[in-house]
């Protein structure tokens, strides 16, 4: 494509938009706090003033940012990316939002005669630097084969899952497995520990069991030493629970495991834990079972 | 060694029998119905009409049984298998029972001047069959030197982890999160579903996705399709869900996602499905979702 | 006061409408369907045309709404009741909605010279019509002291509970009980009747026990013989329990009961039985048993 | 009745036998430390003993203890009360126990020619000394209309609810909601207080709400203040909701609500709590919701 444009340039967006100038495109990008993005305009990318002035510039525009309120505060308004967007534009949004709200936004898009595609991430900072990133794509065919080669510079697993909105689904229906998996592996570190098993041994154990799952592999050991720096802190897991019960109410489907699980997550919260990685559920409840985490 | 005894012959017990012949082993064998081991008396295993008669032929004994209560009654009473043991013998304990009962039992046992290691098993028939099991091991460690190369010959990972109890404590803690990952993954599938992503590819994209444990990769396709016979089913899931709850009482530690989910199994049993392999959770939580398993 | 005003007729409104007119008082009403009020302009009461106009006419403006949307969909807008709000006026909201939406909304009723209280009201149609509804009051102790008189013609308990959003927060942390109760009133029933206790049997020595509270002492019948009508459908039911867990999220209270109890409201809905009162968890619980409701 | 016998003379069996020696009936009692029934020797009872020696000694035998492995000590073995039973007498079993339990017990009595009743009690030691007790009777009628004079000197409210180890199933039933209201209750009074609701404020709304069962009227004021001395421990209400639970799982039954509740009188124990009042269930919850007690 002729011009690339990307809002929205923190730890993983920043990351990604390096990757599609490092694949020879063209990009102008924009930032809420400018001096972040500093290092991406160092490597060649074009500054917009606004979200708007991203889309006029850009035939696809690229967001990826913090949540559903984020979303609507990039997109809406005279200076949003909304009111930049017009016929032959396509506008993908790589943020885990709302699946309504997604939608909502897509119908908006093609009032403008553009056309919006959903495409969150699967996998961390380090998957993404490894070139490794899965994404998945909700919205029309078409558009999702024009955009696919370039999603394809910044992860090399790109799926179309459906029509708009529907990539966010499955993002959100893959990912409360994550918290519950952690608290279920937690239950089982406490109970080997109790029993007499040194902790570093029920964890060797259970990274070599069939309940290691690539996300046990690498947040198990956490509760032997939390990381420096949050994967993926209570907040923002916090965050894709709450859309999954949120989606629960609204498609009749009872969420058991994840509806308890999260009242551990607003324990962390509560015990001022919000910054960790949400491994920290581990210590959690290891409180709760009377030993120190 | 000498000679080796089995006691317990059948799925499971029947094919680590076949496998200690076909290395070569001298064995004899007892099981409750003597003719369901017919092909392993065919294969060369000799008879003991009692669990007892067992104990006494041989220098190592292995039992292979349901639950507690199986183990009890074939080492209880004046035909039971603790009547046949002496001074240098080794009795294994390969079933996943009570690791109070177990250590119990060892106690016994040691009373008699044998040794007692607990050795319960981590994975199906297939990976059995396959010659891939799992084998963890609790006891004294010279027990365990002696026995280890004839565990070899039924799985290659063999581990000592520490004292009487403590392998059938960590096969259990393990286990609790076979049932809690797959109704995590069963909500996932079915929010998926409900929000118009048909079934087969909701279950592509979690098998590829961070949560695919081996334990989901391989049960995740049966809420595509059911397994004619159950690899695990509800019946043998509980129990080993209904000792971790034990434990956690006993030893101090809240298990929030094992007692959820227990809930969920008992409702499986209620609904006429507890012969059916503990995937069927899914159909569970279907139902319950309105929809059609 | 010289005169009142009321938006928002339904069931409960039109009966408390009712009850201030019966006192005495001039009152003019508002209703989205204005033939559902016509038996109110039959017993004197005036018509306003919007919710704007009954602001302007009354000193004393009551609003008894079904949710937060419903709200803001009355008090929002050129024709709200906002825009008719001015100095001197007291504006009594009796819907149980969001804290923090109700907070929101004092402010801008502040923001016009008005004062705001939140009333909800506990207790059933019943209890009601037999004058014995008991009114939480949130806001300025003043404005509550001037409209204390009046809350007491709709019901005789009134209690003054702290600033702003606290009555509605006090509604919401007693109502979560309601659900919580009655799942587990219902764990109780079926394991007697399963135990082999004939269900009347089981329901009136429930209804004598310790654990009997109004809420079960009226409610537990319904699990012999449900009523023909919803007296709390379980649509009203979720939408406090909702509320309930978003405060918990907002505030870091884990509420365990509640979000468990809530999959099953969930699942209630997805059999179909969103109209039933509350009590149907009861039918939801017993076909997880695997017996009749 | 000629004579009556007691086994287990604690602080409730200790009242109930003065109850009946105060109803002018001659009585035989026996305990394991017999100092503890020095005042009721004082007050006219007369020693047997061993269990069995009472049973010998009276027509009608009761026990009350605290849990299935002290009524099966006291019930078996050479001294036991079962030896002492013979045509024409009637044990009754005044503790909580598994109902299994019972049923066989019974089964065992009428072997011996003798009846067997459970006859578990509802209420605390104050609602026995002011003459409050309710008690239900599990059984054959005609031993139960022999027995029931006696027991309405023990309590009024003397109910038959069916077959041998129906009453202990029905106390099992109702007690549940005990912890399971406890906990509700306290989830409650967190988000009232976090809102900014004086605690006092909370739980005084709540006593005079629709939820406030008699349980959670005497028991509610404990969040503001613990008792010198439990009424029924951490210990003693789990040991009910673990009788619960393996019913549950015996009659597939789910219990959802029980099976939460009890991973936090769990948590009560892991944290030091397990002789407090079971209302410390508060305690617990705010400590997860990072307050004070």
């Amino acid at each position: 494509m002729a011009h690339l444009g990307f809002v929205g340039l923190g730890v993983m967006g920043g990351r990604m938009a390096k990757r599609l100038l490092a694949a020879g495109h063209a990009l102008t990008g924009y930032n809420r706090t400018k001096s972040k993005a500093q290092w991406l305009l160092d490597l060649g990318m074009k500054w917009g003033d606004t979200p708007r002035a991203v889309a006029e510039t850009a035939d696809a525009i690229f967001t990826m940012v913090t949540n559903t309120e984020a979303l609507q505060s990039v997109t809406g308004g005279p200076d949003g990316l909304l009111a930049g967007l017009g016929p032959g534009k396509i506008f993908v949004d790589m943020s885990t939002v709302s699946p309504a709200a997604s939608r909502e936004l897509a119908a908006r898009v093609a009032a403008r005669g553009a056309q919006m595609l959903d495409a969150p991430v699967s996998g961390s900072v380090a998957t993404l630097e490894e070139g490794n990133l899965s994404i998945m794509v909700g919205g029309d065919r078409d558009a999702f084969e024009k955009i696919k080669p370039i999603l394809q510079d910044i992860g090399p697993k790109v799926t179309h899952v459906g029509g708009n909105g529907l990539a966010v689904s499955m993002k959100i229906a893959t990912n409360l497995s994550l918290a519950v998996q952690m608290l279920a592996f937690s239950e089982g570190v406490l109970l080997a520990e109790k029993s007499g098993i040194p902790r570093e041994t029920a964890v060797e154990v259970l990274l070599h069991s069939v309940i290691a799952s690539p996300m046990v592999k690498y947040r198990g050991p956490f509760v032997l030493k939390m990381p420096e720096e949050a994967w993926f802190d209570v907040n923002m897991m916090q965050k894709d629970m709450n859309l999954a019960l949120e989606m629960g109410r609204h498609l009749d489907v009872p969420l058991p495991t994840t509806a308890v699980t999260n009242e551990f997550l607003t324990t962390a919260r509560a015990l001022g834990l919000v910054k960790e990685d949400f491994a920290v559920i581990f210590a959690v409840l290891a409180r709760m079972a009377g030993i120190k985490p």
